[in-house]
């Protein structure tokens, strides 16, 4: 440590939200270089290392070969695929000085499968899986966290490639065994949950997350084992009410009542109900937004639910992908006289009615359904307004909100709801980029079939933060072993030249086990307290200290992750780190 | 190989014009995505991995820490350097959505520097040595030769931090002996040079250069052991010669003699020397350019060289870095009406003349040289023109070809010429970077001084083709063992049963004896001359075949370089292989 380049902070990062990234920063593993952009400093490097290692092995054990595409990609086969304009501001584009457009990449699927088509032309060259260990780009609208969610970030990510749909699903069982594999090495807590695939279509689809309280990515799990990321949640559709009793609807004077809250109040005094109180629940609250389409085009959209619950940002960003949401603004009810801010009801909404503004509706809005919602007159609301009597949506859309209790779609039992990071995509891609850029192979009987392809992907650099994020306590890291970026931390606490020498001669012997040693040799300023702070911080699994008890012929060994210490007879110590 | 994601080619890819181009390409080792840009396939990758290996094992054991900057920076601390400008055309730029300037990483000295200012701040923190393996970016104008001259490369680059010029030399000294047993590895032919530091500054500085005809770079030996590259190599100045005995100068008549040959042809004939024929040496050409700087201007410049040499445009590029040179055109000669194309003599000449045009000579027009050289008027010339008597330039240049026989500058004999390819440079930064930067450290005295630095990087990925570029033969590579993607190449030579089961157990065996593999167990239309030439081709070092000989107890061992092939019982093959 007197000579390794390595500065460990008191302070965290003033930009610093999460523990990964103010832990990553003190401890000196990474340093910021720029919003989301980060470099790897001697330890962090040697964690991420591992982090490598371990994807690579398992990739390899299961037959997937290993090729690496570049960073800086050309546009045609983006345009190809759609993807160009898809990816809408989320990308860097660049033009080279031939006035050439050109793509950081993001994602590879479309080089993936030009390289297949360029080098295979028959059924007996698949299946093939390949992958690469690379950098990617994503211009982030939000870059956080650190590492965890940076503009430039390291990947693994695979494709399979299959004749038909049966050698798909086998492909994809494997991919699926070698993550649980690496996610097992990984040694944080996760959680294997069905997934929407986004952008990139496809129909199998699950995500491997890092369960953390801090995870941007909220997911879902029943008693009865169902796991979905909150944006795969299908909502259990009720089914269709008699609505033969329902008197007509009417519509009543509420006046100051623009919110779901003073709108329950006001009917409970106004229009109290025999049965019991009325509730957010037997409200219809319109939600309007924008939806800016990748090719710059604004489209409004009216979204009606319960009023007990609200449009789910990310739930509602995954199922209008690529199309990003917009507020709706000012001008956007300027365009619209018919909309009455705070009164809005169907009657005004969908492409047939007079604003032509595209409705969709909660699930749960079936027919027979009764509401009170807006009666697209200031102050006034209508009460037993019926679904499929009274309105119909243009569609149904998963927007709302989940929340615990709601029931699995598998019927598996009430939902609870947790955090995780997403740290693994794997999903059935299906023939989409086959279909788009022309790859076919001939069949066995000489007929060319387009090949199906399955997508698998890891956060590399994203799972060193994920595996700090899992494992660290109030003083600093606490890696495990296999992540570690030394075997054993040695400090030699205190100046006196017999523990020194003794202090070296143990950093030899722990070399010559085969121990990678982070040996903590500083002399001078640095006290034995400032040496003990830097090694909780820095989170070695196993520190040694030669110290007061080396007197008596004992050093300390300390675990770092329990705190438990013990003292060993010197003569014993390489021994028990070996064994 | 019935399963390697390998497609061998037999034709040479169109745009291929150097041996390790082509190789690589149809071998399979790399495959292109867009000009000067590739992909790595698995036996590219596992050459790339292994030269890798090599850097980073010396570049550990002479104590330099590995780290890894990003590829995509931000925009000021190029500003600062001054290099957001000087780059010009050459680098990669774009902006972010929040339209922030960033540049893809060609170099990173602003970065190392400004990240050990970030944790540094004393003298006893130094001398630290910093390095990464990373991609970096150059917007070639002509990327050429595959891999060899790419705009997306991997580079090491590394930075030494010292506190004096002694720490510096010490720190040089200690890189140049890792560079020397780093190439030694490689196993390619090298020579290390003098070299010009180019548009990054310094004093010391030396290139390794991979000794090739196809070498896009020219270098220069002497007997005597001088060895500079020829952007390096400093004329040998000839003392003043004495003029009072030389007639004043007399323009001529020198009808149709726009070129320095039509010149001399009609001097020997119109006017005769006594003592010898006019040669192309006494004539004075005098060579216009324009200089375009970073900023974008454009400056017009003249070069006088003797008429027997050209202006070597590397030479010129190399001393007018950063500006590039671009040709003097006719709308150039328009806004110079005194400037007489073919006849243009000193007269017009430098930034007092008429055309205001800086004029730079040859430092060989030294006082009292005697030169023929246009009279500035159609059809003539000037005899006798006196360097330092009838003209002077604005200053000398070393633009001039050096050519075989020209003295070494340090008098150790006459220059011949050879190519390389630049795989290595190495030199004396000083203290450029930490002055813009600001890196400062406290001496023992408590004094801030300015950090002084070292700068030494090795092409990574342009080794992988040099290698191919040195060890090659008309059928393919021939890797050194050392880099070779596979140990030993085995083919099963025939569809015999009993040979495809032998070639199976002996691909066990070797595996099991610890040697990596390229199995050739393809069967079908897959004949034994295809195998074997795909063999040659791959290039792995030894190739055993399990063929005839196999029914006698023998497989055959080949030396891919040597074509050296000996029979060796089945029973002693694999002792053979690990020996």
């Amino acid at each position: 440590m007197s000579t390794l380049f390595l500065r460990t902070l008191r302070d965290d990062p003033a930009d610093a939200e999460v523990p990964s990234h103010k832990l990553l920063v003190r401890a000196g593993y990474v340093r910021r270089v720029a919003p989301g952009i980060y470099s790897w400093l001697p330890l962090g490097l040697k964690v991420l290392a591992k982090v490598e290692a371990i994807v690579r092995e398992e990739m390899d054990a299961m037959g997937a070969q290993e090729v690496r595409f570049p960073a800086l990609l050309p546009r045609e086969p983006y345009e190809a695929s759609g993807r160009w304009t898809d990816y809408g501001p989320n990308v860097f584009r660049l033009k080279d000085r031939r006035d050439n457009d050109m793509m950081l990449g993001p994602t590879h699927e479309e080089f993936f499968t030009l390289l297949v088509k360029d080098l295979y032309s028959s059924y007996k060259d698949l299946p093939v899986s390949l992958y690469q260990v690379q950098t990617k780009y994503r211009d982030e609208a939000r870059p956080r966290a650190g590492i965890l969610r940076g503009r430039e970030f390291i990947m693994k990510d695979a494709y399979s490639f299959d004749i038909d749909d049966a050698g798909l699903s086998a492909s994809y069982q494997r991919f699926r065994e070698a993550y649980v594999r690496i996610f097992d090495r990984l040694g944080f807590e996760y959680v294997v949950v069905h997934a929407q695939s986004g952008a990139m279509g496809g129909s199998a689809s699950e995500e491997f997350l890092a369960v953390s309280d801090t995870g941007e990515d909220t997911f879902v799990r029943s008693p009865g084992g169902y796991a979905a990321n909150v944006e795969a949640v299908t909502t259990v559709v009720p089914d269709p009410l008699p609505y033969d009793d329902v008197p007509a609807a009417h519509a009543e004077q509420t006046p100051d009542t623009p919110t779901i809250d003073t709108l329950v109040a006001h009917l409970n005094e106004a229009f109290p109900r025999d049965d019991r109180p009325w509730q957010a629940s037997d409200t219809l609250k319109n939600v309007l937004v924008v939806l800016r389409h990748p090719d710059g085009t604004r489209e409004p959209l009216a979204i009606g639910v319960p009023g007990d619950r609200e449009v789910d940002p990310k739930r509602l960003e995954a199922v209008v992908a690529p199309a990003e949401i917009e507020p709706f603004e000012e001008k956007d009810f300027a365009a619209h006289p018919a909309l009455v801010k705070g009164y809005i009801g169907p009657g005004v909404l969908g492409v047939e009615s007079v604003s032509g503004i595209r409705y969709l509706t909660d699930p749960r809005v079936v027919e027979g359904t009764r509401w009170v919602t807006g009666a697209n007159v200031l102050g006034s609301h209508v009460i037993d307004l019926v679904a499929g009597r009274d309105f119909t949506s243009d569609g149904t859309i998963e927007a709302a909100e989940v929340r615990p209790g709601d029931p699995a779609p598998d019927g598996s039992g009430p939902l609870e709801l947790a955090r995780g990071i997403e740290m693994g995509h794997i999903f059935q891609l299906g023939r989409l980029y086959a279909e788009a850029l022309g790859l076919q192979v001939l069949d066995e009987n000489g007929k060319l079939v387009t090949v199906t392809m399955g997508s698998y992907g890891v956060g590399i650099s994203r799972a060193v933060a994920a595996v700090a994020e899992y494992a660290h306590d109030d003083l600093g890291l606490c890696w495990p072993a296999e992540l570690a970026p030394y075997d054993v931390h040695l400090v030699v606490a205190g100046k006196d030249e017999t523990l020194v020498a003794a202090g070296d001669g143990l950093y030899d012997d722990l070399r010559a086990a085969g121990l990678d040693v982070l040996y903590d040799d500083r002399v001078g300023k640095v006290s034995p307290g400032v040496k003990f702070k830097d090694a909780e911080l820095i989170g070695v699994p196993r520190i040694v200290v030669v110290g007061k008890g080396f007197a008596d012929g004992v050093v300390e060994l300390k675990d770092r992750a329990t705190g438990e210490r013990v003292d060993v007879p010197v003569g014993e110590i390489v021994a028990r780190l070996t064994s």
